[in-house]
């Protein structure tokens, strides 16, 4: 995604109650934060949001938290709540290869949606499904590693189902086109909407440990 | 493939010494029919041969050995073969379901390409990457178990990944796009090259276990 520096990202962002602004405080107590046991899925690299905004709206009895490293983006996210009362959605803005400084046994599920696919070799340890980061996911899954992909990127999606099949997880529910398959619940991300109406094909597994 | 009606078809395949009539007997001795002890890999619905035969030219010290159920098919492979001295090549003419008669704990290697997609999911057992086939795998394989599988039917590929996936295997080696990856050692079947020149991508991947 193309980043803008966005005028007053950082006050909307201070401002919004969906942020929280110290997620390490909450690592290993963030049902205290939602106020019940319901599981916890996290978005990592969510973008504007539609995806978990529409994902929390959807499944009230999940507890959803947005995850992004941009101001200029998550500000995108936090203005489309602006008059909106979720109670089960929270938005962290943090670099995920942090995340284990804020979460510990806790988390259910995590997607990855259109995430960055690095596409040279020696970036290739930025890629979400990189096994540096699966180390890291091992670390905040509460019990069950689950892990739901969408990309649209061939490439990205060849090397996260070598390297999740390498790391140990069976993959299931795999299409290399969402959109004609059979699958019924999905929620579209802003940048799947855009370009799967241009007839991109959208790639999606599930991974399980 | 449609078949037709190949006159002559039983009498070419008889006479030809590529395909051997009796395979039941040289179950856990392949070995002496090439006469040495030379890796053997097999591919398992070879059509009219081009893959197999190409494989075989390629690389004279590995023994292949070419597998189809249809009379009228393989008998194109046969005809090819009518001038060629290919010391590193067998056919034999058999159904797939009764591999386990024909070989035991003696492959190196299982090629699956462009296999019979079955897109009715009652058919699915029917595949050739279905739990029912891949037990059978089990007992023909030498030790490390190891198919190299090709296709252009997106829905097969990705019922093949989550198949191999949840029977244990690791994936390797996963394209989306083989003809525009990094891959250098393709041999093309013959519907590879029909449906590759008119643009349909090919997937491809490499399962271990």
């Amino acid at each position: 995604m193309r980043l803008k520096n966005v005028k007053g990202a950082d006050i909307a962002i201070k401002n919004s109650e969906y942020v929280i602004k110290n997620p390490e405080e909450y690592r290993g107590k963030w049902n205290k934060v939602f106020n019940n046991l319901n599981p916890i899925h996290i978005e990592i690299g969510m973008g504007k949001g539609d995806f978990i905004i529409g994902m929390a709206k959807k499944y009230p009895s999940i507890n959803f938290i947005g995850i992004e490293m941009y101001d200029s983006v998550i500000v995108k996210a936090v203005n489309k709540l602006e008059d909106e009362e979720i109670s089960n959605l929270r938005l962290i803005r943090m670099d995920a290869r942090l995340i284990e400084d804020v979460f510990e046994q806790e988390i259910d599920l995590i997607y990855l949606n259109f995430s960055d696919p690095w596409p040279k070799n020696r970036n290739a340890k930025r890629r979400l499904t990189h096994e540096r980061f699966l180390t890291r996911y091992d670390g905040i899954f509460k019990e069950n590693k689950v892990i739901f992909m969408k990309t649209d990127n061939i490439d990205l999606f060849a090397f996260s189902i070598e390297s999740l099949s390498n790391f140990g997880y069976k993959l299931r529910n795999v299409t290399l086109d969402l959109h004609n398959s059979d699958f019924e619940d999905n929620v579209m991300t802003e940048y799947e909407k855009k370009f799967s109406s241009r007839g991109v094909k959208i790639n999606r597994l599930e991974a399980y440990k």
